[in-house]
């Protein structure tokens, strides 16, 4: 007499009194494991079945160690952690992706540039002494000649120091320039495209914290999920782990008053005595944004971020 | 009567017996100064004068001393300065500019194409993992669907662990790949401009060493004239620096054996324990050839090359 029935990733078995197998239904692909429910009352109602207990839970078990399960076990696990590998990528990942693709090619930028500037400067180093602004620098060599662009910081092209280079010479440095323009372009567009992923995802971080920062504070942690799971004392000092454990070891030095959150404005602008005071609020609002986030409550980012300003208006 | 004459920055000047002014002709510019012979000349012959003894000369230069030529020489002096520095830029400071853009570009390559690769692999894991060369990687995935890379490697798209993005997550990405293969474009560039103004300046060198291996070594000493100035045994170790000195202070550890020009193709396919000859046998050819691209000699680039290559054949 059928009585037990026992399923796993292979199949809904029935089994009788002396566990011996009576029927079973095999599942062709995962989809079917995951309606596994569905099979198991189809058996259940066909033949009055019960869930074994566990001593006989522990023969089932061993009945199923038959090495004929062994190729389908392997291949369905396969098959289920694939899947499980696939739905795991989600919203944190790619926001981790774009933030350090914008750190990365921040860093690229400066390194090119640096070379640029070197190069460039055999040509007409007036110029690019007078002018700080990098992108506003490429800009301004890619489009103007070296008499007008000298002209503007009122030099004669006969006076630079500057030696005449060829056009074979000057293509080379001509290009560089463009790549890094092009290298410019890149960070914009990611920006954008981050921002775009954080308001969907964590809007009242963004709210509060910036796209930038917040990114940056999901990264650290790994997962919107687990920047939820910590308190705001964590968020506060989180990207200031060294000086933490420095001061753990020995209190001659200080507690950290912040990590990443540094960068924020309020933070930026405050005078050095209010850091750890707006450092402590803002990692409180922090935590509450990214609470609504992850349970996806109703937006009060902005409230959030008013109620902040004004605490530090005076 | 005038009877000396004495010439500097700012003119031509005669003076009398008693080393008082007789007369002068100042120079306009940079070139007159440049032609001051010709100016000298003309006095000389309208006076018939003679060039000031060592005591005339201390009252001549005491008589110059004089507030109102400071001016003229603070600015001709800066003139000829400036001059000077726009002369200095030479074809080796555009060589070390260009290999050092391409060593700037590579980094910066790799860097890029680590996060490109990580993000990538949030997509099609199996692909990325299938296929090491990094240029052949990115024009795949710029040219072909997720589809057809898996089908190459014979994996279903449905088994494929990557997560299926949309087109505005694998929008950024793609934008990454196709900033990198412009990069790889520019080093590609400057490589073939490197090329072309090492075998202008140093033929020889080039014949024997590569153009990349001689850019880097002009690079390493400054110029080509300081690397003609090195005897070969210091050639054979530049770049090794750090070795050399740790032998120096403390004979434990073993003289270097070759610095930068480990990387000929020659030291390289060597067996380790000829790797000392070898690069001993290269360093000699390299500063043979050096000073005869420098002193403008014959080519005979091609003959060295032969000599050192048919020495290993065996």
């Amino acid at each position: 007499m059928p009585k037990y029935i026992f399923s796993n990733l292979i199949g809904a078995f029935v089994f009788d009194e002396k566990l011996n197998l009576d029927d079973s239904i095999l599942f062709k692909n995962l989809e079917e494991y995951e309606n596994k429910s569905h099979y198991e009352e189809k058996l259940i109602k066909k033949y009055n079945l019960e869930k074994p207990k566990d001593s006989e839970l522990k023969n089932i078990l061993h009945f199923l160690k038959n090495k004929k399960y062994f190729s389908e076990f392997y291949n369905k696990n396969l098959l289920l952690t694939k899947k499980q590998i696939k739905n795991s990528v989600n919203e944190d990942l790619l926001i981790i992706q774009a933030v350090s693709s914008i750190e990365e090619t921040d860093k690229v930028i400066y390194a090119l540039i640096k070379r640029l500037r070197e190069w460039y400067e055999l040509y007409n180093p007036e110029f690019s002494k007078s002018i700080k602004d990098n992108e506003k620098f490429i800009e301004l060599i890619s489009n103007k000649t070296k008499k007008d662009l000298l002209k503007e910081i009122n030099i004669d092209e006969q006076d630079s120091m500057g030696a005449s280079l060829s056009d074979a010479d000057l293509k080379p440095i001509m290009f560089l320039a463009k790549r890094i323009a092009e290298l410019y372009k890149l960070k914009e567009s990611n920006k954008i495209y981050l921002q775009n992923l954080m308001k969907k995802c964590c809007p009242n971080l963004v709210s509060v914290a910036g796209f930038l920062l917040g990114a940056k504070l999901i990264r650290h942690t790994g997962s919107l999920k687990r920047l939820v799971q910590m308190p705001a004392s964590t968020i506060q000092i989180l990207g200031a782990e060294k000086a933490l454990f420095r001061h753990i070891k020995n209190k001659k030095f200080k507690a950290p008053r912040h990590g990443l959150i540094i960068e924020h404005h309020l933070i930026a602008k405050a005078p050095q005595k209010m850091h750890g005071k707006t450092a402590r609020a803002l990692a409180d609002k922090i935590s509450l944004a990214v609470k609504v986030d992850y349970f996806k409550g109703k937006f009060i980012g902005d409230k959030l971020k008013q109620e902040l300003e004004e605490k530090f208006r005076k």
